[in-house]
């Protein structure tokens, strides 16, 4: 069956949910259509990945996602030989796959790939959308159905790390945020599966924790950890203690920071 | 028969001795039926492992242990082909074998891998559960078994290395802390073999070793180590030697440090 | 057909749009009739890339891109042998290649390539013309048709990653700038599919933004934003929302500079 | 042969000398019997080697040495797959190898193993004695004979290189020391052939370079060197320029350092 | 062919024109006699690699380059196995080449190349000449008309590239430096095609930028440099153009100096 | 023939012309019958390699030589398998050809491999004469006529780079010195083909040049260069030409230690 659609283990099997928070969907979507290579910047469990998804499906294209790290070579995204017993065999890497048939290709935190990695996708995000198969001694012409999506966190950015001008700037870029209370809330309620009010309890408290980044967090409760915490709730663990388990003692090993959060625990939701 | 169950020598052979000392049993147990991943927080030798191998157990789920590690690379996670005499081979690393099977994959000290490996493991800890085998051009959609379980020691955090918020995020989280000192002895009585009294002493001994911790030692002895010093005991070693053995030397090198340790024998054991 | 044709894939199908800002089309034709290797010298997206395509086509050559990176190595570039069924095969690198077969080669950002996979081009790019193939025990002597050209952005140039006088001195070099206003609003007009005036106040505001690089921002917007704008107006959007996705939220992620972006965005560009 | 024996070659083939200095004998069969994981603590040429062969010939074991270093990979200690005419063939790495057929597998000089690489005998080193053989997608079960000892120089510890705390608390420990004067003029006139007056005169040749150490020498005369100017002695060398040879030259590179070791040299051996 | 003669590719087609500046080529052809290692000294472009040309036809050798990389490995130049489909073939380095089959080995930049690559030349540069081949279990010993060289640029060498003194000791060594103004004018007017007065014109200009080198300039202009710009010359490009493109613009990228230089040309040169 | 003799190619052709300058070649004799690993210690060129050549050649062994650095792995010392068309094939690395077969094993510049490399020596440089070939799962026994040499240079020593204490610990060692001046004559006399009274003339200057080692100069001239000055000398060069193109040139790049040699040039031989 992969045999005649390649792309058939990228495909997203059903439509995500996904609550707009402003224009992204009619921009990302002008953009497709002109084929620009899309950044997508935003804080940790903001819905970026979930956004990317829902486009994916909507544009009735597979996905094909690489979660960018620093030993990510080029090779891991081009491709490479593979030795079989009738001789060596050519695979595809992720970027190629998604290049040669025509998928969005997601580069997840692009930010942690080695800037030296990041050139071998310059060819296909400017006008040329070719990709260098070098050690096949030829070039790949990306389907006219591919583009690039790359997505990082400002907030992550180090002096160590940072997109070099000549990469950003062959991207358009969307920047996505936290979505507003009463939009979180309903997430959380329709992911989560709990009431609206006890969603809005869990986003209220969210907020506290999100002021507090910056000042000994990291950052504040995502989206994603609200959802995590309703349905633990669901499960039949006490409010507190779910949000417990799945807010507060990820979120920090440090004592002062934990005790400020359950001290907010404390104020925000009933027991 | 590894054939029947790829499994097989995963399996978690009998039901291991576990004494909680809170609702972990039943907080994760909420989070397996979630399928939240879960972070175990605490300090060595508390009995993380003994946990989550007893949780294992009880929830009839092989378990895949990876000890984490700087040169820890994600095809050693993912999986590489191998080559026979009749052509390659895929060779599922644990965490694929994990999630195609359907097991707890336990990643042991995960702070130790570099941030850069760990990320391999986030599309099968957020709502995607899939896990892109890129060298095989294909996506792998976990089992519905499967759930991600991770360790690592609070205090042992270096600047350098730090669970990264992406990662945080995606977790929920339980805190283990060295048994209260009641349990503490009845563990180390029926591990260790010998009578209560005899380790309510090695834990009163215990517990003023831990109190060092940090002016000049880095941690005091673990419940691990006293088990060790009572097994001795049972082979005929004078209690004072045992202790010296399986606590003192193996815990310090430093001549001061030594000296104050040996001074707490003196005191708190009988010769 | 490749085998008819080894550059088949790397020819350039059509004539590519360029407008010159100087002599450096005579000057670049002169230099390859002496066959000189060339330096091409400027900011991102000014059209050194474009340029160079350009010439290929006018020059009846193939183009060989490489983009250079730190990880490059001499096999790379040089070549190496695949395993096959029948026996090892060997694969020429893109430099092998286009030496072999007389294109152009493109090293792309060539100050990115670290000094030492550098000095292998030495050898091509002075009166020898030959390319040692160390691993196969023989000297390629390149093809009469074949030229070096690389490029770099003086503007980057960091301390760790300059160019060794050895390699300089092997080159002639052009410097290639942004067009003049009138001469890029025809690009942007041509390229983004919009009239003349929109081009105009596109290149207007992007003078404003190249006039705070250095100033907290890395670079200002180059030629490449300003047709991914007007492409993405020609498709419906605002034209300040074209501007913020593709030239405003990717060239920073300062807040400061950003708000000074937005200040120019509405100061400049009609609603 | 082998084939039947697999660790036919790592059998200790005579009893080696060994004068024990105190109970390391009986405490070493102790942990052995609780297989308990034993560190060798104490300075190069003290006996450690010496002493872990005695006990693997006592206790009828065969000893699978490790020389650690940081190079060492975990491959090198697990094992890994070998491709043959026939297809691949796994072979069991040192530690691998040890734990199937029941060896005691001894790391030299454990610390100067990376950290990283030291995690993976964590499950053999505590309750589970289990290795995990990643590449082969199994679990090995320890022999029940197995045991695992490693050794170290406590003086040698530098910041960088530590046993983490983790690791320490898997083990058990032994302090070796150089024997009191009178065993080691006794092992010394034994293993070097000469008179025990001599080897007396010798021993408090040593005895004096060792209050050197820490002023200018790194170590003093070790037994093991002792051994060896004897053993020139017996070959017809006099015996000052036998403990140039054997103890004086290779201890110290400085000339301050040497001309004190020559002082001690006409001052406490006849000519 | 390449099968009779396995230098074949490596010869020397034509008595490259070179114009003595010294008795270097006396001197040199002694060294040969006395199968002496050489080093040649001296700064880029000044005709290192033309000399050994020159000698290598004089001589009638075969001509062996390596151009050293810090990436170099004792492989590179020694040998490797390769595998193919009747077994493995091994494939000399270009060192083992050279020795085997009697050619000149001329190791360009030795000083790139790490210290620790650069011992494997040791065992051929004394009188042993041997190469081990220690992947082969034998010994090379060096074809009679074998002779190693080498060539660096002192005005490079940096604190942490520096050739050992255990390598130096091993050569002898030649300094080359710049020809005299008559000299250099004569080469560019024979190699760029242009007359006399017009050569003298460049090579004064020359010597003005050279006087530049260490105040803002690293170096001045080569002769090489002045010789592609004769050859713009004949190709029509008006001369100070053609300096603009062959020396001026190679030469820098700092503003001050590339002023400075653009001042030498209007001065200097006719328009 | 190398079937029958795998040490064929590493036998030492004619006996190498040696002068001793102490007793050496006795010390070393008692070293080698005692089986006692011996390193030589001394500075670049005063006939260490030399030296291990005669001693290998009067006691009828095979010299097996190893020159040292960085990147010398376990691998290249101990073997590795090498896949061929029937299979796999264990090659013996240089080591273990040595230790198997009964040569000996020179460690060319010890200090220069990795600490972590040079403890693979370490068993068979005592009383076990091991070593572990863990790739194979077996420990090979050395043969009886196996012994291993390593040579330094104690001048050379960084604070980066030295041998680890136990390390020296298992070696005794020789110093070896330049021989004294009329010993020096003779052997360059007798190895350079001229006489004596020119000889003694050269010893002479290199006398005055290893004064000022340490004074700007890392090391004055050695024997081998005095050598080969002699040689150019007999091939017709004058001798102070000679003496700069075998002594000053390759000494040194510091102008102020040139003109210093040049100085001295003049000063001590005839025109």
């Amino acid at each position: 069956m992969s045999q005649d659609d390649p792309l058939a283990s990228y495909r997203v099997p059903a439509e995500p949910y996904y609550r707009a928070s402003g224009d992204e969907v009619r921009l990302f979507a002008a953009a497709y259509e002109a084929r620009m290579p899309i950044l997508l910047k935003g804080p940790t469990g903001c819905g970026k990945t979930r956004f990317i998804e829902h486009m994916a499906h909507r544009l009735g294209l597979a996905l094909v996602t690489v979660a960018c790290h620093e030993d990510l070579t080029a090779s891991d995204l081009v491709g490479r030989y593979l030795l079989e017993a009738t001789g060596t065999r050519w695979q595809d890497g992720p970027l190629a796959l998604a290049a040669r048939h025509g998928a969005l290709c997601y580069l997840d935190e692009l930010v942690e790939a080695r800037q030296d990695t990041t050139v071998v996708v310059h060819p296909l995000a400017d006008a040329r959308r070719v990709l260098p198969l070098d050690k096949r001694g030829e070039q790949l012409r990306a389907h006219p159905d591919f583009l690039l999506v790359a997505s990082y966190n400002p907030g992550y950015q180090r002096v160590t790390k940072e997109l070099k001008t000549s990469t950003r700037q062959r991207f358009g870029a969307l920047e996505l945020r936290y979505p507003d209370a009463r939009a979180e809330a309903e997430i959380v309620a329709h992911e989560g599966g709990v009431a609206l009010e006890l969603a809005a309890c869990l986003v209220s408290f969210a907020g506290r924790t999100r002021a507090l980044a910056g000042h000994g967090l990291e950052e504040g409760a995502s989206t994603r950890m609200l959802v995590q915490a309703a349905r633990l709730v669901t499960r039949g663990v006490a409010l507190r203690a779910a949000c417990r388990v799945a807010v507060v003692t990820p979120l920090t090993d440090d004592p002062d920071s934990m005790e400020a959060l359950e001290a907010l625990l404390t104020a925000e939701l009933p027991p």
